[in-house]
């Protein structure tokens, strides 16, 4: 059902008083449909919305709902009927709502809690943000190893309404220490007498609750996993991290690492959601910085004056000259801060890469040279040619080079290279060329 | 078990002539680690390690191969005995090996397919590249509506091993149109004896063949599916895009962005794999073209000559300003460019982020008159400092502004935005620099 027919619908039930029936009429659509039509209509009627739906839907819809939302629904409604929908909440989104309110509202919603869940939530919101404990989930089915497949089969139909997945099942020991991994396809296939410890795979692929998120992420991605399993310090399984959590943080890191390129701070939010204070904060800082970089570049001018003012043509070529150093430079940046991004290339790449980089560079640079040689002919002279052509083979080259040694210079002192690329590579080209520029101008002409 | 310890037990297998032990040993390595492990290797050892492994489990690290070790095994290996590898594939993979070959080494290989699986591949390699039909597999499981659940679950079990998933399973009419959609965890927690018409969710997410491939990630990230199903012109279902194929396309597709807004063109391959020459290739058009754009800069500065001979002082802030004006351009643009590309915003939006970009690029152009108003003064003086100071003030709006909106122009004639951030709006907004700083300096300097 498309969006806008869903609201009709909705809209059309609350004025009729006939929200009751929309249970049945509304079975099929997905809860993130009906998540995105409830954000149209007021507190109240989300809410009313929101408890014509079958329980477990309620939750699932809920969890569906932009954070906002959620917030707003827990604050204004009262904690007796909140309860249900938060008990019914997976356990990592129940998490990430808590960690959303304030203290006084936390206080309020705990103790609709059993104290088993109270316990899993407080876990679960302790994780530093960003690593692996704090996008799990603890909604994850076990087996004993000595059950056989039939056992295990019923075992995961008895538990599935309550587990984000069965479609893997992790087999742990007495001491709770994660020792495999079985999908529900081996289960259906496998002989019914089979016991599960003979069909699962002993060495299954797992992550520490402390790895950083986007590393979870890349591990599902790497081997096409439904579903991470996550394991303490002693090795003791404490969740799961799903391939659609993995999907969000994969989309929300290359967010940050896009933002990142062009100086942008970390956003929180969506940026049309965003407020104008948050928008400012998050891009004053480096737009200060930068302008203090740039006083280089007018220092580098301002010391050249001389050369300046007795070859002003040579003023025509500088905005070209220094904007090539720092597009070349972009775009070896940006190449190799996403090639890091992705894991495609690694620290000790570097020396192999600026080999290739300089017979690119080179390349670049003379081609470069041949496009701007007869503009500087007909603006300057052969001099002015000479000095044009040399040096935009020179800052392409440079521009390039720095381009691509920042990134390994951040990520070897553990900075984020996301920033290398865009505005700080430009600023430091802009100087490395206006320096080259006017070097090799006073010198070739004799000044 | 880890990477480096892998490669040193195939090693030690393959000198000591035990590889046909291998199979047993190395039976919980993940296939992906086991392809990661066979780059290590001579294409002759390669196909000794991979034909000890069974049958099934032969396609699927063939499968893992980076796409360039596939051809060449496909290339060196003889028919015989690499068909049974290919037919074991699956139909996505087995789709992209065929597109990457020539002519000449499809018709080698066509002939070691059944009929079936030659057509099925000859329909899948006919899709457009980039859309959901050049993607999608289809080996999907089909179940009628009238089967009850018990009957369904002994189709899904019987078609396990040839199917990409079992855990979402599409119900078709005897025209093959898709009518519904049903998972395994709701198979298996049914009454035995239910039908699945009654199961089913009617309503099932689906996509078109032509659909482009970002935005069928984008459905399967939204509606965390394991699956979409994809449809033909005729409601018929021709296939699926599955989970992890999506998270591909996801990381593809960014990186591409990311690269684009580098002026980079599309790069199939890595960056550490790609060549010299493919490199250039990908970076040299738009570099040159931008020298062009920069002409502009230097035609307006060679307009201003007097100005500037006048004003030696003013050449010391112009990289500063003409910087302030691009950095500022670059965070819009790459604001709006990934927000674009998320869903985030959406063209119609422009008016409303039009009116809050002047409010925070005028906040920023404030921020950044106050830091260089002192330094205009200790450089300049007094008429200098107001120069710069409002020169400043109104860069860093233009230059956002031009930032913003270039990514919406761009969308609605349908050129991809990702272009418009970093060196493209660099180079516009060094343009308006020029010509605002020596403008505003010329009428207020009284010359």
């Amino acid at each position: 059902m498309e969006l806008p027919v869903l609201i009709d619908t909705l809209r059309t039930a609350l004025e009729r008083d006939t929200v009751h029936l929309v249970r049945d009429q509304l079975e099929d659509v997905h809860p993130a449909d009906y998540a995105a039509a409830l954000t149209e209509f007021s507190i109240q009627d989300q809410w009313i919305l929101l408890t014509a739906l079958p329980r477990a839907e309620q939750a699932e819809v809920f969890g569906y709902l932009p954070a906002e939302e959620q917030v707003r629904l827990a604050i204004r409604v009262s904690r007796r009927k909140l309860s249900p929908i938060i008990r019914q909440m997976s356990s990592d989104e129940r998490a990430d709502l808590f960690n959303r309110l304030t203290d006084e509202q936390r206080d309020t919603l705990l103790p609709a809690l059993a104290q088993a869940e109270r316990e899993d939530l407080l876990r679960l919101t302790s994780y530093e943000e960003g690593t692996a404990g704090a996008i799990m989930t603890s909604d994850y089915a076990i087996l004993q190893p000595e059950l056989t497949v039939r056992e295990a089969i019923e075992v995961l139909r008895r538990e599935a309404p309550d587990k984000e997945t069965i479609y893997s099942a992790y087999v742990v020991d007495k001491a709770r220490k994660l020792i495999g991994v079985v999908s529900l396809r081996d289960l259906i296939l496998a002989p019914v007498s089979m016991r599960v410890d003979d069909l699962m795979n002993h060495d299954p692929i797992c992550a520490s609750v402390e790895m950083p998120q986007e590393e979870v992420a890349a591990l599902i991605a790497k081997y096409d996993l439904l579903a991470l399993p996550i394991v303490n310090e002693l090795e003791q399984m404490v969740g799961i991290v799903t391939y659609d959590d993995a999907m969000d943080v994969a989309e929300e890191e290359a967010t940050e690492d896009f933002h990142k390129t062009a100086t942008i701070g970390k956003l929180e939010s969506s940026v049309k959601e965003a407020g104008i204070g948050l928008l400012y904060r998050k891009r004053v800082f480096w737009l200060v910085v930068l302008v203090f970089g740039n006083i280089f570049s007018g220092a580098g001018i301002a010391f050249y004056e001389e050369t300046i003012s007795s070859y002003l043509a040579l003023l025509f070529f500088l905005p070209l000259l220094i904007a090539s150093s720092g597009n070349a430079g972009a775009q070896s940046g940006t190449l190799m801060v996403r090639a890091l991004a992705t894991g495609d290339i690694k620290l000790r790449d570097w020396g192999y890469l600026l080999g290739k980089e300089c017979l690119v560079a080179g390349l670049l640079g003379l081609t470069m040279s041949a496009a701007v040689v007869g503009l500087g002919f007909w603006r300057g002279g052969a001099d002015i040619a000479v000095v044009v052509a040399s040096t935009m083979m020179l800052v392409v080259l440079v521009g390039s080079l720095i381009g691509m040694s920042l990134p390994f210079l951040l990520s070897r002192f553990n900075l984020d290279p996301a920033t290398a690329s865009g505005p700080l590579i430009t600023s430091i080209a802009d100087v490395a060329g206006v320096v080259l520029y006017f070097s090799i101008a006073t010198w070739y002409l004799g000044l």
